[in-house]
């Protein structure tokens, strides 16, 4: 990181006293202590990263950011890389999953062109521009890219989730497309997790076991020649990793930085996230888990990052469709947190029979013994 | 049953020629096939409930049954009898957590007083009566209720969803409140499934290890001294069930029967809905799964009915809050298949390079290998 970085790759912690204040409002909500599981925990991050005893989602960010992968070459997808520039148009026309998604939660979508090697057809007033190249060179021969560009790709995402912020974004889900681009996820969750590419390959868009297994091989071949330093992030993200992936940890940072909620979707968004948190760790609690998906990598993720998903579909999609499914559950978590009427205010008697007069002290909000 | 019951327990079977027409359909729409997972399972599903190649969930409902429950008097809950009535006129007023989860899903809610003991406070002018008796008898010392009421709590609820689904209701969440049901659920679902009453027997609002092996007891001992025949759900319900349990089962029964979607809670709801699959096993298919609840019965219960949660959040609410936070993740299933492009509509090439021109058998629609 060059000098001028002074101080971008630094992220405050999330407000203790905001969360401990929600943690012990939560407390005298008309319900057993504990018994909303982890929306509580939900609405007690948020408190901590708005600062606020009120916390709110309004203004609901999806990116989605697209860029192609030289190691396709490598024959190691189903699909053809043409999909990701047909699919960039499909986006921005509104007929992708993601699309539906959005619309349902009621969230508004930026697509960013990160590095797409085919041009994008129709009308692409609305795409946001982000691309250095033609998509990366393929890794099993050699660095995916110019160490400097993976920096210049990481400050990108960064500018422009704060600009996102300063437009009032208080939640953004990320995503991603990109033909290839489970390759390197494997790739950057193998060094990152110190974990086989057997482990954390999986079938991708839908590949079979044979082709899994040469996938696992190029990633592993990629490693052996390039000699990524899980302690250096961004030199993981110059050898073995993509352009979307690279713009998206930068996303995540600049989330972070504004003290903004990000919502991380499946395998590839939760290796940018891995660079994010590597880049600096405190990101972490800015983030929230949206669903599990079947790539094997992703939960291994999850749990190095100390997050856990909040639904199980068998997704295995991309393009922000589990993120964007996840903000309602977001929306009401917040909701719960500030519409419940308390013990008091609703006249409910507490735990064990204990009277709900007097000072809140009274109501038993002993943990769950689960 | 009686001689007039003929033909109210008969449901049909969803329409599995719409389904396979769902499932086309999700085949040609432009992602991996399958990789939306149980999302398309989801659309399929309601495909064949509504007989329709367009499902649609537009009028949403929440029914929530309350009553109370004679067991109490052997100290197996952590709250008092009186937070039944207390917390029935907390949703009416609009501050409990499924009220908030109401608004945030555009839901209309309908409380039930099925036989709560004490007086609700303040208005009770929205709420419906189906009230028997003042809760249940202690079934640790007799039967629940006579046998005759079991049948009319059931016919009770089967007429109120098909009034409901004759408003036009397209989905009915449904849940419950009553201080002392895990109990009753956990005597129902060890019954059912004929599984101990130790390991369905849970930790519900938050009772401790020691009161856990007491209620354990006490649903052995009222399992012991009634003798309920699982062959015989009505019963089940009659000897160790409850009020507001035996007018859900009716609610998915009716549900059922008028092709709406039901969407079942946790552990309490599914117990319901094992009375019901039991009465009428094609009714199992207009039944959707929400949450994970903590309540170890609960998912055994899922897995007997067929059944996957959407949603893992450590929830053990009840009063249909699993169930109404899914019903975004159903509305978005539903969008999906509705609205987004097929690979032909899109231009976006099909799996290893399939052409999108010509006719819609070009694209690959073969199975997902995971």
């Amino acid at each position: 990181m060059s000098p001028d970085d002074n101080g971008l790759f630094i992220i405050k912690p999330i407000s203790s006293n905001h969360v401990d204040a929600a943690r012990a409002r939560q407390e005298t909500l008309t319900k057993p202590a504990g018994s909303l599981g982890r929306l509580e925990d939900i609405a007690c991050q948020i408190a901590g990263i708005q600062h606020s005893d009120t916390p709110s989602i309004t203004n609901k960010w999806v990116v989605i950011a697209a860029a192609d992968h030289g190691v396709v070459n490598e024959g190691v997808s189903a699909f053809p890389q043409a999909v990701t520039a047909q699919m960039v148009a499909n986006f921005l026309n509104g007929g992708a999953a993601v699309s539906a998604l959005a619309r349902q939660a009621n969230a508004q979508v930026k697509i960013v062109n990160a590095g797409v090697a085919n041009p994008i057809p129709g009308d692409t007033s609305k795409l946001v521009d982000a691309k250095f190249a033609d998509g990366t060179a393929n890794f099993a021969q050699g660095p995916a890219m110019p160490h400097k560009q993976a920096g210049e790709i990481l400050r990108k995402g960064i500018a422009f989730a704060q600009q996102l912020s300063k437009e009032g974004a208080d939640l953004i889900a990320v995503g991603e497309m990109g033909i290839g681009n489970t390759t390197a996820a494997s790739a950057i969750t193998s060094v990152m997790l110190n974990e086989s590419p057997k482990t954390v390959t999986g079938h991708g868009t839908g590949i079979d076991e044979v082709t899994r297994l040469k996938k696992a091989y190029v990633v592993s071949k990629a490693i052996n020649l390039n000699q990524p330093d899980a302690r250096k992030p961004v030199d993981v993200l110059a050898k073995v990793g993509g352009y979307e992936i690279g713009f998206l940890a930068g996303v995540i940072l600049g989330a972070a930085k504004t003290q903004t909620l990000v919502i991380l979707d499946g395998f590839i968004s939760t290796s940018a996230a891995l660079i994010a948190a590597a880049i600096a760790p405190t990101a972490k609690r800015y983030m929230l888990a949206s669903h599990k998906s079947v790539e094997p990598g992703h939960i291994l993720t999850l749990e190095h990052l100390g997050l856990k998903p909040a639904v199980d579909l068998d997704m295995r999609l991309g393009e922000a469709s589990g993120a964007v499914l996840s903000i309602p559950i977001v929306e009401s978590a917040v909701r719960l947190h500030n519409e419940m009427a308390t013990f008091e205010e609703a006249q409910v008697s507490g735990r064990d029979g204990a009277s709900t007069e007097g000072s809140p002290e009274t109501i038993d909000s002993e943990p769950a013994t689960q």
